[in-house]
């Protein structure tokens, strides 16, 4: 017998792509009870087979360790029992979403009598390019396919064996509703290679491609990409206290915004306070957060407030720390405020704290960016939160898709004209 | 006296880049009133001075000459005093236009009380590549202007006194409405490198690149950029008769679909026929097509309609005339006609000839481009004819914007949220 080399990378890539356009091309077509019909015979299998899945990911834990790899990076790959189970639950959450595709957002008629529909069409195939956790081969896979878009899964080596028991659920749903296998595929390989070709060599057939993980990924794929992405690339986010705060309102959203959960992309890095207000409000909103066990990095009025403030650096202004630490500063107002975002911010989500409605609305008009709050926490930056279901992330591209990227947004539209034999004069 | 040699070409893109960034910030908060007050005054001063313009585009109409260039592209570059009255016009047409910044395009309320709107913002930064036509530099000046981004400019070197003298238009424009003169900057130098940096060295200032021109500056925009584009690569677009069609709205539709404007991205390139009507409507729509003066390629069966038609070879298929030739084949209903737009086509629009409602719908649906007709034809594919005004070209891309792309494709928005002091649980 002879044995079998794996066939070179770039025809396995190819034959994922032409795969993956033939899928699109059903799946578009394919009504909302036969998408849901999937994704519900995809949860049941991830229940039915999480013994697998978690057996599966010990390999993947188990070599992680062995590689030494961080215990951060261990615990985004972990799965537990628990984590299945709400893997499942996400799947069918996607199901219960409405489904967007063939919904028309707009209609008109013209004085010639034509009647012009926008129609939601899928955008074609979708690339995933993602890290650690093994949850995003779930959540992507049902997003993309509530969207009617096929997908290319490109999961990191580390969880290649969680992602292939994960994967195998999602073709088992897919059978149950006879759609086809390449609706959803995930990329057979662990050669490093395989995401260079999706990010310059498959522009054929990928309509565009989201990262999924750390700034380093993002970035990477922001720059060699050479079809369109949809990337966030940090969450520097801020609370700026107005003169005309609330204290405890104050103390309340600093304090939910940073500690709630540190490590997501909508927790607020930089606290701004109006030098006006500096005498009230400072102190206590220091001492909250300090005493909720954050470390605050502060400029020298802000030091002032609290011996335990620590001094901060230019630096400091630009860092997503995704940890237990705040920068402070004290700032001329909120046209300081709004100064501030613009120089340092990443134009993700920014939050300001006031009783004052025409401060509040300078700053929702003037700070540019994907999300603006007024008197409310910055961790409501989330498409649960906000009503538009999962997400597959916060987009801080200004181009198609902005803020909480749902199963809207995993979508294009189309003009559909009815006449009567109308020619143009 | 020392010479001033032209600073380097690198320097000069990253003064501009700088420059439209900063005004884009001005820009973006400019009232209606403001806008359209400077492009009031931009279309004053075009008439004003017409003389002037006319001046330099001899100038470069005589150079175009002297260069031996081609009759069509003279075409394209010359202008004449209605031309120019007619730029003059098109920017008060845009001026009319509803101003899309601000505008909330949708808007709800959570159970926990946030308030969220979603918000039309500018794009930011806008670039415009294109090749001989001056009136592109008034035409994309004013979108961009109306939807409040700024806009650097790379005209064709053989228009460059012409947009010279237009954009000394425009600056008069923003002068009288106290806007930044780098909101319109037009790129000062003809050297061919200009067009590189705009595609990969200016990511950090570009928001979007728009190319407007033939298809290979199209492509070479597409393959080359760093940045976000909007570009229509080509217009092949489709005509199909089907079984249950009216003969002379066929003729009609067949007639002004290819031979009303033959130049135009949405003038029809091939004709399908149902196999089921040939010997009814096939003749009579061949016919008219030949009596309009136009070259009819055809398959076996369309030549035996008429002697003049010539045989069609495979590449036909697949060509955008843009002239008075129109490729033509005989198909298997309607199932016939979507299979070979989907394998030959561009994607951009298409229309079906039917009195069978349920064939129109099958036609709509599965067509996937970025406009599907039913009994009208495909020379309404005009963003003008679709009420949505002026625009910068018609989008064949499926992201962010398809099909005509108008001052509300050039837009992006935000997520406003309003709270009464609202933490994350």
């Amino acid at each position: 017998m002879s044995t079998h080399p794996d066939p070179p990378l770039g025809e396995t890539m190819e034959q994922l792509g032409r795969g993956a356009v033939s899928a699109a091309s059903v799946l578009a077509l394919a009504s909302t009870d036969v998408k849901n019909a999937a994704l519900a015979a995809a949860a049941r299998a991830v229940r039915a087979h999480a013994a697998e899945i978690l057996e599966a990911n010990q390999h993947d834990v188990a070599a992680a360790r062995a590689a030494n790899l961080s215990a951060a990076l261990i615990d985004r790959l972990a799965l537990s029992e628990p984590r299945v189970e709400s893997m499942a639950g996400g799947i069918e959450e996607v199901m219960a979403l409405p489904d967007p595709v063939g919904v028309t957002a707009a209609e008109w008629q013209r004085p010639n009598g034509l009647r012009i529909q926008r129609v939601r069409v899928p955008l074609g195939v979708i690339g995933i390019i993602y890290e650690s956790r093994p949850n995003v081969t779930a959540d992507a896979g049902a997003l993309c396919l509530k969207s009617g878009n096929a997908v290319i899964l490109r999961g990191g080596s580390e969880s290649r064996h969680s992602n292939a028991a994960i994967h195998a659920c999602l073709l088992e749903g897919l059978a149950a509703a006879h759609l086809p296998a390449e609706c959803i595929q995930l990329v057979p390989t662990t050669d490093r290679a395989a995401v260079g070709y999706m990010l310059a060599g498959m522009t054929e057939y990928l309509d565009v491609i989201v990262p999924r993980g750390g700034k380093s990924l993002v970035a990477r794929v922001q720059q060699e990409a050479r079809v369109p992405v949809i990337g966030h690339l940090e969450g520097n986010c801020h609370v700026y206290i107005d003169r005309d705060a609330d204290v405890r309102m104050s103390q309340a959203i600093a304090l939910n915004a940073k500690m709630r959960r540190t490590g997501i992309c909508g927790a607020a890095e930089t606290l701004l306070i109006d030098r006006a207000c500096v005498e009230t409000h400072l102190v206590p909103v220091v001492r909250t957060l300090l005493e909720a066990g954050c470390e605050v990095r502060g400029d020298a009025l802000v030091q002032r407030a609290d011996a335990r403030v620590r001094p901060a650096c230019e630096e400091d202004w630009y860092t997503e720390y995704l940890d237990a630490i705040i920068a402070a500063r004290a700032v001329d107002g909120v046209d300081g405020a709004i100064a501030h975002i613009a120089k340092y911010g990443s134009a993700h989500t920014e939050s300001i704290v006031t009783e004052n409605q025409a401060t509040a609305e300078r700053f929702l008009q003037r700070v540019d960016s994907a999300i603006v709050l007024h008197n409310a926490s910055t961790q409501f930056a989330d498409g649960g939160e906000f009503g538009m279901g999962a997400e597959i992330g916060i987009s801080t591209d200004r181009f198609h898709a902005r803020g909480p990227v749902g199963v809207e947004q995993l979508t294009s539209y189309k003009y559909v004209v009815r006449g009567a034999g109308q020619v143009r004069p």
